[in-house]
């Protein structure tokens, strides 16, 4: 059950159908969820609470058919790997992977693989793969590394248009969110013919800040178990088919903060709060292959930034339900050396905001 | 009556002396405000509702003695002058002026003006004054550009700490904010020692989403008769005494937009949403003069990082209750071609708020 | 005569028919010098060394049609006003203009004022003008703020296409560059069917370093009397017909850069020197009026980036020699309290090279 | 045989007792050279051409001990990880790595591993590793992703001081750099005190446009057999023991890409120019881990802007001097499917020269 099946609307605007990032056409996204082990956290052996998540831009190969991009930071103690080369281009040229902190390298590197095995027909690979991650290092034998680039092949294979899993699966397993179990969320508007899709993983923020609907809930709520405190991080994916050109991206990116500001988030020190957007308005753009040789120009569409307005608050209004469809989907948790991280109870949620 | 006064307490946190920027020790604050004439518009007559108001770092000479500084635009739709100097060194060294966007020149020449001045021993000038705007030209006719390098040299001359005037007064004299009439507000909060002061010149916002301690009153309040809903601008000054290098300024500022988006804002495309903040807890840094010949190395004290969530909430909350002070200290007036803007009635806010 | 005129040939492109700026379809440019009184300096009277350029970016009004662009800093010791208003959009949606230091504002705010007359239809003025400037207190009167409204009107009125003087005119008339009068200069590039063209006001440099097509001749040329060695600052404006992004447009900017670097330049510390290109390949984007209600969507050409890399080698060899062509075209002048500062014989240069 | 030894001296300074990176007192270097299989390229079996490099910034754990740090891209098509933390705390808190395009990540996760070795004390692992790269898939198999974690363990325990082994070694194994045989090169530079160091990995850069000391010599040269050409990438790594704070190494960082403008690179479209600088003068920074509980502030000192000149001009310098001494060290490889990449015959430039 989501927020909206327990009767939390967050804001004014429509989902669409699938009140997901797949509600933007040909978005695809793909979970691999690696749980196992119990008891003491031993290095290398367990308890494994964590996992991969692959985000596709659309239906083709992202690393094929770029789309324009940009991505903005509220707190950079994080990492999203590609980043340069996104600034610089302003094109996505890759899958999008999100996982743990310490398995960043294995996710981009089995991109590049992935690349390799779509391309072996003599050309050799270039890309820079987008991968970001937050520390799940509380629940999951982080430093085990468990992650391999089969489970990213297995991400990939998987990803698929239509419902998203959320709560503790993929990148998001192992996550804790205002002190409740986090992980992945979502949620989507549709305006003026567009579609923006926003997803998450949501690992910040402190249980007393915690907001919903304006109401900070957080402050009735029990103390959490979980250590580190407003520690963690947040990478937030924004989808949309407007046709938006790369600074434009970055602007809705930035926005995406101002969604994890309303619900208590504060980009605070130890958090990595790091926002991508993607614009599929245009699917011509030349790939970025070292033999490419693409005509000198092409045509593009472009959003008229008077008209920017509505995707801005859809942004908004799509992170602050993709991080309450987090906490009320992610069930209790038991990880390394036995700590449980209690999920956030949605009819108890609906009971404070009434 | 300020929102304290009307019982609007945002936040948790405790508020300097005067609930002021000027709780910082040393900042100082000037206005100089413009209120002439009445009736339809004459480019160049008036109606005047405008002004310029000026903050000062310390106590000293802000071109001999700069502070370590950062900025953060959640919407470049403004003008701060003297930003690259600001990024690139890392240090305010001038006055700050605010200013409508049509006057910004005159403004920033007369500070200019003001060095030359205080240097007149031989010395020549070498400055890049600081100066931001936001757009008061639905109730001034700004197209007049009334401002003069007279009145800047008043409201530097009148600069002082203590209680700040608020509302209808210097840079903020014309401004409209979420629809009321808007202009100058302050506020500050003190921890671990430290003090954080915000003063915001506030001519942003859309009255639907007006948003103040989580509830949405906006949407309660009749619709507004300010034209360009959401556009205009909010510009905030963020001060501190905590020992901030520059980079940790910058971090600061951007979560002064924090506190726009819990009140309402987005950062509208037509909104220019830039944030100064500087951090006098060091005050022995080489003047960047022209015949300067500093010792090679100096000595600064450093917060460290793992301290400064506190400051962070700090400059959410003033953020948020200085655009509150905004709104229930200005007083409904009636400006170019007979338009008339109503100010909010604290009382009436408080009682929504109940 | 300019540098081609001795003999000195810059890189191996190819010029426009004028070797400038103006060379791009449309690009205007006007100047107003202020030259007057010699003798001691005394502040407000003279000596008078200084002016105003106005850089057009085709032949109809800069407000209502922008353009794409973009810009990077060296060094960032200067002032380019409506700097987050050209990040945040990527548009250039006023004139150009170039001046002194002290002089910005009026001609900032003059340049308001120049928009308000092209609007005076009842339409309220909202733009940020972009004005550039470089430091002549050395030669100029600086601290008496000669420039005034009038003169920014009359380069303004001035502005055309063909050949661009240059030298001691306009924003560059009282400037020194490594050690030699100073001023400003142009060159451009045809490349694949495109134009780039590049007019700096440099002010930069230190004698010992000047460095022309790889020889570095400041060593064998005496000493300067010019105070302040590295110190000053260049402004580049790089103009093209080419259809290019804003961020590709800032790629451009950042390789001006490098043709000061391969002159002798390193950004010294107390210079400013920052880079503004603008593409005017595509001139269909919506104005940014208050009043604008454009269609929803528009078409832009775009230089695939596989293609950018001879526009790369056009802004480096157009910069060098713009910079060649102030230093050979600025005459010996005798400024405040009687400097005088020597223009660099085009003829000896030529032997130097040889 | 380096450049000097050739009778080649770029520019005017003094450089430090090797030339080298580790002239900066406790910066060490390590490579693993990976070299097996000759003929055909057969993906996963070789040829291998590659390898990796480790640099730490002083003689103690890089997690533990953070330095300030700053970095600057002069052409995004390239990776360094670890860039968002580095930007938003202005410090370096990882070894550096540096290795081929497609393994990336292995030395990432290497890294975390290594951290975690040396932390197994209980604590958990949280560190952003910095890994560059440049390409070297015309010489390498660089799609079998040769590089292991234990190669970047040998890497990590082979890092120390004195002369740092130059040419085809560790990531700069497989490089190809202005069409000649490419790979790593180092110089130094000692100014008012304080040593600047440089190390390259150089894989950039277009025959015709290689220039030393201002002589264009790669149009002398023959044509290369290097496919890609100007493609390719260079990263640059600065040290230097001036006590710069996080902005300042940006500087310097900036001025890197200066020193490859002017031994002909221009940042070409392909090329990931990417430079990193941290600097040792203090340190003293608290730790960015986890369980960390500083005290509330540190002190530190600060070089004056003021004395910053001499060494931006090192930083250029150095990065031209080593970037040659690539060049010069970097001897004739035959690699896949039989490519042979020449060498740059010191006595041949040194000839050219003269």
């Amino acid at each position: 059950m989501r927020a909206r099946d327990h009767g939390v609307i967050v804001g004014s605007g429509t989902p669409g159908p699938h009140n997901a990032i797949t509600d933007v056409p040909g978005v695809r996204v793909g979970h691999t969820t690696l749980i196992s082990g119990e008891g003491p956290r031993v290095v290398g052996s367990g308890p494994v609470r964590t996992g991969v998540t692959v985000v596709l831009p659309h239906e083709g190969s992202a690393f094929d058919e770029p789309v324009y991009a940009g991505l903005h930071w509220l707190n950079g103690n994080g990492e999203i790997t590609g980043m340069a080369f996104l600034r610089e281009y302003g094109i996505l040229g890759s899958p999008i992977g999100l996982t743990n902190t310490g398995s960043v390298g294995v996710v981009r590197d089995a991109l590049v693989e992935i690349e390799v095995g779509a391309l072996r027909k003599g050309a050799v690979s270039w890309s820079l793969p987008v991968v970001g991650e937050t520390w799940d290092g509380s629940l999951n034998d982080i430093d085990g590394q468990h992650v391999t680039a089969a489970h990213v092949r297995e991400a990939y294979a998987r990803a698929s248009g239509g419902p998203v899993e959320e709560g503790s699966v993929g990148g998001g397993t192992g996550m804790i969110c205002h002190g409740f179990k986090g992980g992945v969320g979502t949620a989507s508007r549709v305006v003026d013919g567009y579609t923006v899709g926003v997803l998450v993983q949501a690992n910040h923020g402190r249980r007393d800040r915690l907001t919903v609907n304006g109401v900070n809930v957080g402050r009735w709520l029990p103390a959490s178990p979980a250590p580190y405190e407003g520690a963690g991080s947040i990478i937030g994916i924004v989808a949309t088919d407007a046709p938006l050109l790369p600074h434009q991206c970055r602007r809705l990116a930035q926005r995406a903060g101002l969604g994890v500001a309303r619900t208590g988030g504060a980009g605070e020190n130890s958090s990595g709060d790091g926002f991508l957007c993607f614009a599929t308005g245009n699917r011509n753009l030349p790939a970025n292959a070292l033999d490419a040789d693409p005509p000198r120009t092409y045509q593009v569409t472009v959003l008229a930034d008077e008209h920017i307005d509505p995707l801005f608050y859809a942004v908004i209004e799509a992170t602050e339900e993709a991080i309450v469809n987090v906490l009320v989907t992610a069930e209790t948790m038991t990880g390394a050396d036995g700590l449980t991280i209690p999920g956030l109870d949605g009819a108890v949620l609906a009971n404070l905001l009434t």
